[in-house]
């Protein structure tokens, strides 16, 4: 994370905060007790909002790509993170103010203040060099903070598991670790066929030494990873797809460059030309980017950009992420890195299981394999104890450098000491052997989205002001798939009549699928204001004219036995024009199932 | 929890078992590194059908009952607790074997081998009483436990919260608190009005000295929680719609009889006869039992069981525990509690904060108030820099005795002594206030679910195993609302064109909005069987007569430009009597979502 994020909230974050509070979007938590850093309760408004938002993801990665979607503990233990190397590596810079005594990310300090853009890759005494030699101060109080130790402090919330002896436990900082670990399960419900997919949508946990900008950088958050396991010399992906996907990209040549630029070219075209090295990445780019247009992310305020050398882990080819402009800031969605085989590899070193695939070869081959078959009654006396050892170090060398047995005499190595013994001694034979295929460890391709800072996106570009009629109107124009609700109906004013229809209309609305709020309190206008506040794309207002009308239309119909249902007229409005239309009760349902499949515009009316 | 839980496993729990680890439904986590106890991983099919039932709770609970849903951390800090109660008594008694040193639970241990029935609510000291009196051993190595201390182990995860001097924090042991310590915030969206209802589908943790019987008790789980706030005075449920449910009950009564049984009534008789004490209560228990029937749990063995005096929480009033039976034993699924105001007034007093809703009068009434009005010119040089202390002595003398006032003179207490002060001095009087209503601390009714106890007894209740054809045959019977797929589609062999054709198949039906699974690998019986085994309802086979049909209509179909849709047969088999029946392909997707949706049975096709 790059301090791109961490400059001043502009005005519509402000405000937008303001709103999110007032009409049940986002909050900090615990506020009766002066609330907490970095922890944020979604309200009603937005758990819907955020659950919205999952269900279009898991539609799109999970079910629509036949990936297989787990669920597993955020809580693990420290073998995981020991393999994973978030125990060892997971962490920020700290220095702590000597006067006021707060702490702050010693990297942030020296970027904020100095010319250093990546401070976070300095190792930590020359953190402490650039803080004493630049005189930086505390940015809460004003300080001096040289001299003052930078600490690093890992960012894994730590508990323990069981009680006396208790196991040290960790909230997992990835949900990624869940579906790593399980590998040598999740092959078999894959048939140990590559390439397959795993998802998982769930909470993620980071100890940030300092959470701010509301939801975007929180210490508890929900993230939807999919992990997709592939092997690296038979599985390419089918660009058809995507490959005329038009996308923003910010390359590392482009940022590096003096006068560099966001670059527009479709997915083909980037793959043709060398600027996404990775084919899946690519594939996966190609994927996402009409994902984010659909949930409703300005596509204006949207790019892709590429780590930069330095930005990159060790073990990941080629690294994007995807962006949104945020007042003026850019800030990370996702991630898309290809990240070979490290993460598989290092659990199958740390747990001693298989973490590999079996890949079959297309004809059995016929392979040389170099065996021995040592003489004991010549190593027993002649080693003792040793000699079970020094079979060991026959086989190993024998696997390794079987010219090794090519002379008279073979050399080991046995606790030190340089030993020579007779290769006739040691049954040294090298025999063919037929193999079906290899174990190999799969290469893994990570789409990582942060649910929140979507949720936090969606909102900021959905957030709109304008004039209605000479007043000042706040509106959030929300996509109709994640919009909490899809349509209000209100009965104009209070009266038992008017609500008994409404309410009908409200269930048979909910029976066709969509989302319906009810609402009878307050004026009409300020019931639009509302709804507009919270983004709801249409409103449905009964009136006593819809009732005469239906009366009207009951008296002509035949008495069947049943009371024939009303078919009087409503107004429906629509949010962002505040246009209004008379549409008959009966066609609601239709009608605006329609338009929230897409099937129809609102101006076709 | 009593001992009712801690028999041993059954057969069929470990058929099922097994079977959840080999077709995906759930397994202990972190496999590869030993597993931890209480620690599980629900894998494709699990996620799938845990989902389904979290998503049938939230239609029923939440959107039905026009309840709003909340999303909020699962980490929240000490005062949270503090004021709930948790850490200060949210904890067993645990015991340590000298010799193995492995934990127990110290109830458990008195209940398996004494006549005690309710172990957990003696004191420490009579624990360790009653173990050296019936000299109780390990039930692990058989060494003595007579002597061995018994402690206390708070069973929340505690973490620390950021860097340096750390706040302290804790994974909730329930999502209750979640919602509690935010009323003040939930009331303003719900306009201030009771009732009104939250709920809150989410992680919560209890650090188990002994997690056992797979999913059933485990160390993190997941809770579906409604908080119903009412208004003690003037709220009553209306009953009417669930006063005919039928339900079989354990009350109190029957339970402390000698010969108690279960009993069965509507229940409108059990509230008449003041059974079910609680008219909320009653209304969430009739709620709650045609949705258990609906999401699979076998109502031959199901009931709701009422706590005992001394199981109950001293603030609730009455409490029902929905249960489950699972091979003889019965387990809870849920709670339903009135738990009055203890909540809010806890968090009230512990916050400072307001956790009332502003009741309004019918009319505005009119009301005496006592007060004050010191001469603080006699005050000052009487009681110097304790003048502003006796103010207030005071005042709250007024509002609590004003026949205090009545002589000359009043007494009050200042610092453990005794001062009397002219009446004439404190400006007493007493005046009438028009008010227009009260802050009262709303009452809350709480149904409180365990999604995956619920999960393992719907799969428990759905184990079948029969023969088929001579062969054995283990088959889930799930319901289609939370089976994980609800048809599978097959091509009867490995073969292009019926390749082709099942796959577009598969994607008519996922447009129809079913959850299909497209399978081509093995033999068509072992499809079955594989399908039979994750409990889905249907299997569409494509065979070359399908082929044959398709083609046959299609050549004496007009040659409209786009290619016509094949309508072959296909042969339809149902799951749970292996019956086969051959239905057109374009009928299919009109055909299985009516029998989806209950509206057409495979019989009458």
């Amino acid at each position: 994370m790059s301090e791109r994020e961490d400059t001043a909230i502009e005005p519509t974050s402000e405000r937008l905060t303001e709103l999110a509070k007032r009409r049940g979007y986002f909050f900090q938590s615990s506020g009766a007790y002066g609330g907490v850093g970095g922890f944020y309760t979604f309200g009603p408004q937005g758990a819907a909002l955020k659950g919205n938002v999952e269900d279009a993801w898991r539609e799109r990665f999970a079910v629509a790509e036949g990936n297989m979607e787990i669920d597993a503990p955020t809580i693990m233990p420290e073998p995981v993170f020991e393999a994973s190397g978030h125990l060892e590596g997971f962490d920020d810079m700290l220095v702590e103010c000597p006067e006021c005594g707060e702490s702050h990310r010693a990297d942030h300090v020296v970027e904020d203040e100095t010319e250093y853009e990546d401070a976070e890759s300095l190792p930590v005494p020359e953190v402490e060099d650039v803080i004493a030699e630049y005189e930086l101060v505390c940015p809460n109080c004003g300080a001096g903070l040289a001299g003052q130790a930078v600490e690093t402090f890992n960012l894994m919330f730590a508990t323990n598991i069981g009680p006396g002896d208790s196991q040290p436990g960790y909230l997992r900082p990835e949900t990624a670790q869940g579906i790593f670990v399980e590998f040598p399960r999740l092959k078999e419900y894959a048939r140990n066929q590559l390439p397959f997919g795993v998802t998982q949508i769930g909470r993620a946990y980071r100890n940030e030494i300092s959470p701010r900008r509301s939801i975007i950088r929180t210490r508890e958050f929900t993230q939807a990873e999919l992990e997709y396991f592939v092997d690296p010399e038979t599985d390419e992906p089918d660009l058809s797809s995507v490959e005329d996907v038009e996308v923003t990209l910010y390359p590392a040549s482009e940022q590096n460059a003096e006068d560099g630029s966001e670059i527009e070219m479709t997915i083909g075209e980037a793959v043709a030309e060398g600027i996404i090295t990775d084919q899946w990445v690519a594939y996966f780019l190609g994927v996402a980017k009409p994902w984010y247009e659909a949930v409703g992310v300005d596509m204006d305020r949207f790019r892709y950009r590429q780590h930069l050398s330095g930005e990159r882990a060790h073990y990941a080819s080629d690294c994007w992420d995807a962006e949104s402009e945020i007042d003026g800031n850019w800030i990370e969605m996702s991630g898309f890195a290809h990240r070979g085989n490290y993460d598989l590899s290092k659990h199958a070193e740390h747990s001693g299981d298989r973490f590999t695939i079996f890949r079959q070869y297309d004809e059995p081959k016929t392979v040389e394999r170099a065996t021995v078959d040592p003489d004991m009654s010549y190593l027993g006396p002649e080693f003792g104890g040793n000699a079970q050892a020094v079979v060991g170090k026959l086989e190993d060398l024998a696997a390794r450098d079987r010219s090794a047995f090519d002379g008279e005499a073979v050399e080991i190595d046995l606790e030190g000491e340089s030993h020579e013994l007779p290769v006739e001694k040691t049954g040294f034979a090298v025999e063919e052997q037929t193999e079906a295929g290899e174990h190999i460890t799969p290469h893994v391709v990570e789409p990582s989205f942060g649910i929140d800072r979507l949720v936090y996106t969606v909102l900021h570009h959905a957030y709109r002001e304008d004039e209605v009629d000479g007043e000042e109107r706040t509106f959030l124009e929300l996509e109709p798939e994640v919009a909490p609700t899809f349509v209000g109906v209100f009965p104009l004013q209070s009266d038992d009549e008017l609500e008994a229809e409404a309410r009908d209309i409200a269930a048979d609305l909910r029976e066709a699928g969509l989302s319906v709020t009810y609402d009878d309190s307050g004026n009409i206008g300020r019931r639009y204001r509302r709804q507009d506040e919270v983004g709801t794309p249409f409103c449905v207002t009964v009136d006593y004219e819809s009732i005469e009308e239906s009366e009207a239309q009951r008296a002509s119909d035949d008495a069947s036995g049943d009371t024939p249902r009303a078919n009087g007229g409503v107004t429906v409005r629509e949010r962002d024009s505040t246009a209004q239309k008379r549409l008959p009760i009966d066609d609601l349902p239709e009608t605006l199932s329609a338009i929230r499949a897409g099937d129809l515009e609102f101006e076709e009316l």
